[in-house]
Parts: C-alpha cells; structure tokens; sequence
C-alpha cells in the first residue's frame, strides 16, 4: 500500500521543518509504517492532491487522505489498533487535546518570535513573499520588526517549558515510561526550534534537553537526520 | 468500613479551601464511596493518624492510610476498579501528571499571589504565624508584600488558563467528553482560588469560566455546598 506524508520545507527539501509534520514523521514510526515523505514549499501545498488542504500534513494512506496532525494520529489509531498505541487509550487520547493546546499556546508563539528570520530566510523568494505577508496579517508586525525581540525571546523561552520540566520530576516522558503521541506534539515544536535555528535554546543541566535528546534518539535516531 | 478524607481549613471549619483536597473530594464523589471530611488547620497536619504525613491531603481507606492527592488518585483506581474511571487508561494516567504539573507550575503560583492576603485572614491566629513564616521562606517577600501586586496578578490571571481555553474548543473536559481526575487537578485550583478570595477573576464570557459551572454541577453540586 501506498503511503506518502506531504509536508514542508524551504529552499532545501532535505530540511522539512513544520512541527506538525514532525509529530506525524515520529507517530508513523512509532507504529512501525512505511511512507515517502514529500516537502513542499508554502505556496505549493494548495496543490497537494487536486487541493485537499490549506495546511500540511496531508497524509495519504492508500485511498485514504487525511489532513491535519491530531486527525492523522487518530486515523493512525484507528487504522492500526495492532501496532504500538499513540494514545493508550480514551484517557491519553483526549488529554493528548491539552498537551496540544498548551504547546500551541504557549511554545508555538514562542518559537515563532525566536525563529521567525531563520525560517523567512530558509524559504524561495516565492514563498517569502507569501510569509512576510501572511505573518503581518497574523501578528500585526513584520518579520523584522518581530525578529528585533529575539534575544528577550530567547531568554524566556525556557520558562515556557517549566510544565514539562516539573513533570520530568516524576517520569521520563509525557506518555509515562514510553513516549505517545503527546511527546511527539511538544517535540514537534521544539525540533522546528532546533531545525530552524540551530539550537532549542536551553541550558546544558535542563531536563528538557535530557528529554528532548530522548526523543531524538527514538526511532533508530529518524529525528537526528536532519542536522 | 470507615474513610476519612483530612484536609484543610481556616477559623471555619465549613470552608476548607485547600486545593489538592478538592481534588480528592471531586475524585472520592466520581468513585461513587461515602467518606467523612475532618478540616484542620495547618498547624495540627503533623498530628494526624500520628503524624503520618506533613501535608494534606491525607486518606484513611479502611485499614489504608494515603497522603497526597495523586497518590490517593492512584490508590482510588486500583482498589475500586469496577467503578467510574479516574484516568480512562494508562495514557490517561501519565499524562495526568503533565496536566499537575501546568496546574502547579503555572495557575498555583498565580493563586497564591492573588489570594495570599484572604488566606492569611481566613487563619485561625496560630496558623496565622506559621502562614507568615512558611510563606515568607517559599516566596521571600511578606504577605503584604505579595498581596500589593494583587490587582496586576488578577488582570495576568486569565493568561494562565490559555491551554485550556484552546482545548475548550475541541471538547467540554479535559477527560473528553466527560471528567477525569486531570479536571479535578485544573478544578481544584480555581475552587481554591473561588473559596479564598471570593472569585476565579474570569470574564463572563470566557469558556474558562462555563468549564468551571459545569464541574461545579457534578455530582449532585457537590462542590456548590461552600459559597
């Protein structure tokens, strides 16, 4: 069976960067699935299977398409009850839905202020136009005039993970002794971080980097691919 | 057999206002099992059953004796497996542990500087002292030097339940469709906050807000009985 995950990149497809499509590379490892990843830049992803989504990840898994990465961890689910869980139940599904939500309210906008230069200037000219354009319109600043906070950004970012570094306290990752889909969510925004950037921007001693080179190593290593 | 469930309690005994103590009401009630509550003061935690834990709360269950809320969580679902779920699963389990720690690391702090001054006066005179020493320690300001950002820290104050604004939209619990423990834990902290300072400071029309109506309907209004 056919599996392809369409997701994005800038000028170098070998350097997919999206969060999003992150968490799925990691959910479709987790279950032990084959699939060709296809990056695209921004302004290509309406073309993706005659237009089936304004956003990536679009995965196709044979004659199945589904959009979106929590509805792709579900069908992934569903699909696959034999394979290794993503979610370990009711319970873990629908709080995975609160881990989502802090990361995309607190950790996404984070990273968007540290990295939005890096990920303006990984992109073709095409797609800049198209980012410049669309960030103003979402942030009500441009770039620059964003980017000219990076240092103060950078300097609170590791307060925005004191939720995960308290629960470190108690266990190795989100999902207990094992990862599920919820680690993959907040490793999805921090490798865009790392991707993008160059580095997750936090202190050697952080229990979140011990986390965060755990999750790199899962997998036979996938995540480290990318340099 | 007989279950105590010790927690916590100014001058007036009808008003126990401690956190992790509503955690474990909401918890014991969704269990469906009787139990009896005995508020006490700070200053008599180190006498209960003898001095067996330094906090509360503190569940006697039968010839059990269990301290701390998680752990008492934890004790409910593996002595009364046939009743309602706490956790819907192991997932469900760990990632109880994330939704504590954002409850701990970010509304609790908040709480403390906005109520610190009505908690203070809710105390019986020998509390009173020990509140003023231990709070002093844990913070390093006084009580009235915490209580004068007050009006700031109630105006900061929706800001911290961003996660769960945004998982609001998806679904009407943390547990999904229905409360698990990981809603008494958010649950708790705004009853205290509701108990000790008269509100949980949110817009009316913050979906925040009607989360918390709905978990003051549950079983039977249970936690409506403290004005």
């Amino acid at each position: 069976m056919s599996r392809t995950l369409y997701s994005l990149c800038g000028t170098d497809r070998a350097r997919p960067f999206s969060p999003h499509c992150w968490k799925v590379v990691m959910a479709l490892k987790h279950k032990g699935l084959a699939y060709v990843e296809q990056p695209l830049p921004f302004t290509a992803i309406s073309e993706i299977e005659g237009g089936v989504s304004k956003t990536v990840p679009v995965l196709r898994d044979g004659d199945r398409l589904v959009a979106d990465s929590f509805a792709i961890a579900l069908h992934l689910e569903q699909a696959y009850p034999e394979r290794p869980s993503l979610f370990a139940g009711e319970g873990g599904k629908a709080m995975a839905r609160f881990v989502e939500s802090y990361s995309q309210t607190t950790i996404h906008p984070a990273v968007t202020r540290i990295a939005i230069q890096q990920i303006h200037d990984m992109l073709d000219p095409h797609d800049q136009a198209y980012f410049r354009e669309s960030r103003k319109e979402r942030l009500g600043r441009t770039v620059e005039e964003v980017a000219a906070g990076r240092d103060a950004e950078i300097r609170d970012f590791p307060a925005t993970l004191k939720p995960l570094r308290h629960m470190l306290g108690h266990q190795p990752f989100i999902g207990g002794q094992a990862p599920l889909f919820a680690d993959y969510i907040v490793f999805g925004a921090l490798q865009w971080l790392k991707i993008t950037s160059g580095s997750v921007h936090l202190p050697a001693d952080d229990p979140v980097l011990d986390w965060f080179e755990r999750c790199l190593d899962l997998h036979d290593g996938e995540a480290r691919r990318i340099a």
